[in-house]
Order: C-alpha cells, then structure tokens, then sequence
C-alpha cells in the first residue's frame, strides 16, 4: 500500500491505473478507523481493481462546538488497518492540501440536508458535500463506498452524484455493530465505562420503534413512545431526535413507503451518537 | 456535426472518443451565438481534436425579474454557425434533462462572487457555476473556453475549477467587437436604434479611464470622473457600478496590482450591458 499525501501525485499515479482500464473503488474516512470501515474497504474489494482508501478529518463538516480537536487519530495504525484489509493506496492530505489559501467554494444541497443532523448541525452537510465532490474529482472513482450508520450522508452524498452527472456508483454498506448491539464509531471513543452501558439505549429504542411498527402502530404514536422509553431508561441521556423518515426524500414517512428509516441521535453525556434502522418492503 | 439533446447520449459519444485519446474542447453558451461565441469555437479548435459546443439558456442564472422569457434563441441558425465554425457536437439540452424534478445541488463561491455583477444580480452567480460544473462533468472537456466579457466569471470559473480539483484547463479569450467598439453580446439585439448609438459611452468610458490610469490619476478619482463623464454624456443611461479592481481577487485594485480590471455595467433603457478593459503590467 502505498501512502500518498499530495493531490497532484495521487492523481497522476491513478490516471496511469485508469489508462491501463482498472477499476477504481474509493472509501473516504476521517480515520481511527474501526471494523465499520474495514468492512467497507472488503465490500469494495470484491468490485474493483483498485482500491483508495483517504483519510481526512475534515474541518469544514465540524460545528464551532464541536468535537474537531479532539476527534481522535492515529495515522499509524489506521496506515496498517487498511494495508491488511488490502488498500492498495492511502490518501492522506493536509489541510492545507485540501484547502489551500483562499480556498472559497462549496456545495450545497437544499431539501435532503435540512432535516435530521443537516438541522441539528448547521453546516455540517456543507462541509461533507465539498470534501466528497473534492475527494471524488482527485481519485475519479468507479465505485464509491459509504457506511448505512451516517444514513442521512449516504443519501446526500447518492444526491449529490446524481444532481452533479458523475459517473460514479454509490455503495451502500450495513451499519457495522458492537457483539452487544452498539454501532461502531470512532466517537464511542469518548465514552465513560457507565455511558457506554447507558449508549446500548440507541439500538434497544431503534428495536423497540421496528416492533411497534411491525404492530400497525401510528407513526406520530411511536414517536411519543420511543422518547418516553429512552427518557424512562436513563436520566442522563438526552434525545436530539428521533424520526421516522421516508429513506429517499428524509421527509416524515407514510405507512406506504417502500423504504422507511428510523433514525435516532442522542447526547450521552457530551458525546452524540446517532444510529437508525433501515427497513424495506 | 451531431446535434445530442439526452446528457448519456453525449456522455457515451465522448467517452468512445476520449478512450481514442482524443482531446475535447468545450465552448458553453446561452446560444444566439455571435462572433464573439465564434472566435470561442475557433480558438479552441486550434488546441483540441473535437470540440463540443453547448447552448443551454440556464434559468438557474437569471433573477426573477430578469430577461430569461425574453432572452433570444434560434436553435436553427445557431446550429448552422456552430458547424460553420468546426464543431463537432452540439449539446442542446433541455430545462427537464438538467435540472430533473427533485434536483436540489448547487455551487457557491464566496469572495469571488461577492462584487461586481454578484452584487448586483444575486444567486447569478450561483446558478452560473452550477450549470457550469454540471457541464464539465458531462462533457469532461480538457480545455474549456470563456469569453473575457464577462470576466467575472472567467475568473469565477477558474477558481471553481482550482477548489473542487478539476483536471480542466480553462482558457481566456479575449473580447470580440462590433467595427465602432460595442462588446458583441446577445442583448445588443435588445437595443433601439437610438440607444445602440448610446452604447459607444461603455467603450469610450473605459478607454477614457485607461487615460487616465496612464497619466497616474488616482483610482477613486477616476471611478468619480467616468461617472461623471458617462452622466453627462447622456442622461438616458444608468451606471449599475464602474469599478477598478484586481483582476485576480476582484476587489479594490492598487496601483502595484499586475493585473487590473476596469469593470463597467449600464442600463440603457431596459437594457443592462457590460464592458470591461483588463490592463497587464
């Protein structure tokens, strides 16, 4: 695996693949990586030629408040984690790679971003959505990988490719879990030995929400009690929301939608977790 | 030269020819082409082996009280010029084959925009780089042309295609004029006889603060003398701004500046036409 961290170098050597007809899949992380994205680099293995892996803590989808400094990093390890799941390079830039001086453009979506973290973190899709459409014009992809956890990225990002005529196929990856139910993420990190027992209120909730659908219960009814559930559960856990969205248009679901996700995010003392539950017809 | 309308058609065609390695040039227009999209395609063909004229009267980049109903066309006559000239594909889209139902992505650039005829025409701008990034990802052109009449947005352009990563070059080409000065454009065809002879004030205004800038004259001293001079030469015509700025960043110039911009929009009548003169040290 080889580990390039200029933009010029990586474009040149894989232009040279793409000349010789490989086929390129991309998996874009902010690293510390974790089986979530090792399973994404081994789904993606499997269709293509070659694959990238970047790594990239992006400033530009973090909030004033929120967790850019401490987001945690280990080149090193993320380095050898991706070499053994069989990357083939790892895109790594600086920031000021990646936003030199001056830098001033941005992509925006409208209706997919102003719902659910897009209205909890202001900007936050802004920022995804530049870094992807970069990182996408540097590796020009075939096939592009993103995890089911950050389900409101996925279709953004899938939105985004469509509105902007890339040929680039979006992938969509099962959310990756703990044995005892968690999602992974590189932010459960941050949390206390008693938080990380309080934290198994997401996928216990996300459950609960699917049984009482699977019940015929109303939507708006099922909205009151999964929060009367996680507020009875555990004092210091605070909901930041929890919906019930049609999976194409992150609008408020009908009964009658194919694909419907219900998606949770929740303040474990200072750490936001979100996780959701996809469920097809 | 082949007339394509469906974005996988041309995209199909082009890719065919770039796997031939043959190198593409790309020209986009609003059509009602005159000799100044001309020289656009002329100039280009000298660089590339196919060249791939777009006409796409974007209503993404007019205000609501702009001339987007009015704005002139002739799909005929615009095609004959374009073959006349070279071209080899004419890329004629329609509204519902760009900007599909649900279609909600746009670009935006900060600095860049902020001044000139972004502040005078806002969300123009954004429109423009939209429409813009979606045609170079169709057409993935390695050279594309802009007309530096409207230098803005050669240079909106430009810092688009540097931020997101692009592997376009873009190139400038300079101004194209009727025998008495007039900057071609598709809105002189707006101008009643009377106020087409008063158009000569935004060609002689700008050579006037060419003089000026060459005896020395200070910059605010001469943006108050050409507005004074254009108010006193007819009184039919409005100053919608004169500004002299750096070419590279668009705001205020200073005299060391390498390259400087003498920007110039009026009203004559209804009418709104721009003229600028870029001065390289």
């Amino acid at each position: 695996m080889q580990i390039i961290r200029e933009i010029s170098k990586i474009k040149s050597k894989l232009n040279e693949l793409k000349i010789d007809g490989k086929i390129i899949g991309f998996v874009p992380t902010m690293g510390y990586l974790h089986e979530g994205h090792l399973s994404l680099i081994k789904e993606i293995k499997n269709k293509v030629d070659i694959v990238v892996v970047s790594i990239f803590v992006n400033p530009k989808q973090f909030g004033v408040n929120e967790d850019l400094s401490s987001y945690p990093r280990d080149i090193e390890r993320d380095s050898k984690l991706a070499e053994s799941e069989g990357a083939d390079f790892l895109f790594y830039p600086t920031e000021e790679e990646m936003y030199p001086k001056g830098y001033q453009t941005s992509v925006i979506l409208t209706e997919l971003t102003s719902g659910l973290c897009g209205l909890k973190r202001p900007g936050h899709f802004k920022g995804v959505t530049t870094v992807v459409l970069k990182l996408f014009n540097i590796i020009k992809p075939d096939y592009a990988i993103f995890g089911l956890k950050d389900a409101q990225q996925v279709r953004v990002i899938e939105k985004m490719v469509e509105d902007l005529n890339l040929d680039i196929k979006v992938l969509r990856s099962e959310i990756v879990r703990e044995k005892d139910g968690l999602a992974k993420s590189s932010r459960n990190k941050y949390l206390t030995e008693e938080e990380r027992k309080n934290s198994l209120i997401l996928r216990k909730s996300l459950l609960y929400a699917k049984k009482l659908i699977e019940e015929k219960e109303e939507f708006d009814m099922i909205i009151k009690k999964v929060n009367r559930y996680i507020e009875a559960s555990c004092g210091s856990i605070k909901i930041d929301y929890f919906e019930i969205v049609n999976f194409k248009t992150l609008i408020k679901a009908e009964k009658k939608d194919s694909e419907i996700l219900l998606a949770l995010a929740v303040y474990i003392g200072h750490t936001r977790l979100i996780d959701n539950l996809l469920l097809n017809k």
